[in-house]
């Protein structure tokens, strides 16, 4: 049941990559593209061959193009090919489905997915065969998906190097307008606030709004078109958010001009709230929540420096599971805050401190 | 002009780093603290000499009380010692000097100070030297304050390694509520989120999740004191963020059940003007922001190997300027995200090559 022949349409970033990837894994990957030197760029980096009209009919056909064109783009593989699944790779999936069961199509052969890769740049140009290894990869059957639609659309994601999740469209919606478009959203209002302080007010930025902010760098064109897929859904959750921040806001309203009673109590939970979310968040490799230690070491701002901090690290047989650098104002030195499994701290210690390094615990 | 005798008034995390930085730099350090034991453990870190009745006035009062009662104790320093210069630590400035006026204090002998440093722990025990290396050390003089006042609190912020700015309260309080108060509360709203997920949809968080709420786990006590003691300003900023999320809210309800006039826009705009500020925050070192280049490695997940990484970069005589790690899900590997000046992309991606790394530029 293993796909053998799978017809890639659309290849920009994602449908390239993928290509590259199955290929790699002997699958027979056939291309197309409105665009010809799209699926000529695409065959060059070896992604597969270029379709033609004499192609026997594909086992699978992965839809890579645009989200808002994806649905059309289904509809139009199950009438063309009457035996073939069909999956497409859209990062929001009830308005494909809804708009691909509106058009008639045939949903015992569709189902969508939802590979979480991506990167900043955009195109064949930029795919690489590595894209979606270790990344989650969302595989989203309809109420109707024969199972051996399901099973073959999670060996195609699986050969890509991706980790199998399965959810039904209006779970993993909601799922990524928490853990992806909110954050989003929320990096955005915050990095918004910047743009009127004074130059001295920025210059007291510190790690903390630096990792808020990180996101807001990011494509307001894509971001448009993913929030706009998801509209329902990102709603809800910024409506609970707005519950919240009202509550705060109220409560600064009663510190700042009233008698503040109760206004404690409110700023204590939410942020007592925000520790209990945070603590859901899972740990490397998708394990439970670690609670790792963090040793803060003094590293010279020179090359080689962190290089030698962490291979001191290696040599002691400690695994470094999170690193986050602060850089000093005007010092020619940072500081490392790394993170081990709490067994480790001890050995780690003693090892820096044997090292000649300056550890803080 | 320079303080010979220090007497520091309150032996926390604060006091007794300050106490230690200043006492190897050869100024005179008396301590008191309510609790004899801290008074002693600060002294046993060399934080300098238990405060006796005998001891000679001091040049300079520093209060590293809690923020609640530190008004209290910079007028209570104010009234004892009448020639010595008096400032506080607390993280927020207009309420203290407030209170600090009201009570009768002599402003013209009072400056606020806000040193930008802090950990997780607290307590004498906590305590580190270079606690202020490299971080910013805001003074905030009154209106009447003597230049030579100022000048003390520089110099004492100067020789614990900060790099010292100068504002007035409300300028401070207006900068920390957006710089730092905000992303706090934004952190933990978006937290907040994640508490009533199901767990398949928590196994979804992705590296931007993680960075947005990395200070959700801030300890809930000491941020309500915080964010009460900066309400009006904390209160500013929220309000001004609300409206622009109103925004958001209203559009996503056009695009999911209206006709969706004008909500493309409103979306696209709000991410756009997260770019704007984002370009704002201060790079490495204080500098302008430095459009860093990133080249991404894969990194086996074996202890040194990302040490062995950074050795290399450093043999190449790379400076590292930022570095993110993504986690693979369930992979013997991860992703290093190293930022380095463009002009050193090409002979990083040189380097990086040659000795076998896996990289994407």
């Amino acid at each position: 049941m293993t796909p053998v022949h799978v017809r890639m349409v659309g290849t920009g970033l994602i449908g390239t990559s993928l290509g590259i990837a199955l290929s790699r894994k002997g699958f027979h990957v056939t291309l197309s593209d409105p665009s010809p030197t799209a699926e000529r760029l695409a065959r060059d980096l070896e992604a597969g061959e270029i379709a033609t009209p004499h192609d026997p009919a594909p086992d699978l056909v992965v839809v890579a193009a645009p989200p808002d064109v994806a649905a059309a783009a289904v509809l139009e593989a199950l009438a063309t090919w009457d035996h073939a699944v069909v999956t497409d790779v859209a990062s929001v999936k009830g308005a494909v489905l809804r708009e691909v069961d509106a058009g008639g199509g045939d949903l015992t052969r569709y189902v969508g997915s939802h590979p979480m890769a991506g990167r900043e740049r955009s195109g064949a140009g930029a795919a690489r065969a590595d894209l979606f290894e270790g990344r989650a990869w969302v595989v989203v059957p309809t109420e109707v998906s024969r199972s051996q639609a399901v099973e073959v659309v999670r060996q195609v994601a699986a050969a890509a190097g991706s980790v199998v999740t399965v959810m039904v469209a209006a779970d993993h919606d909601a799922a990524v307008a928490v853990v992806s478009h909110l954050p989003q959203v929320a990096a955005s209002l915050v990095a918004a606030r910047l743009r009127d302080v004074p130059e001295p007010a920025v210059a007291l930025a510190g790690q903390g709004l630096r990792d808020v902010t990180r996101i807001a760098a990011s494509d307001p064109r894509l971001w448009t078109q993913i929030l706009a897929g998801n509209a329902a859904a990102v709603r809800e959750v910024l409506i609970s958010m707005r519950a919240d921040l009202d509550d705060v806001i109220t409560a600064l309203d009663g510190l700042a001009d009233g008698d503040g009673r109760g206004a404690l109590e409110v700023v204590h939970r939410t942020v007592g709230n925000g520790n209990v979310g945070y603590a859901r968040i899972p740990g490397k490799h998708g394990a439970a929540p670690t609670a790792y230690a963090t040793v803060v070491v003094v590293v010279p701002d020179t090359p080689g420096a962190l290089g030698q901090l962490l291979t001191d690290m290696g040599a002691a047989g400690v695994n470094l599971e999170d690193l986050h650098l602060e850089h000093g104002l005007g010092q020619p030195f940072g500081l490392a805050e790394v993170s081990v499994v709490p067994a480790s701290v001890e050995r780690l210690l003693g090892a820096l401190a044997e090292r000649g390094w300056r550890v803080h615990d």
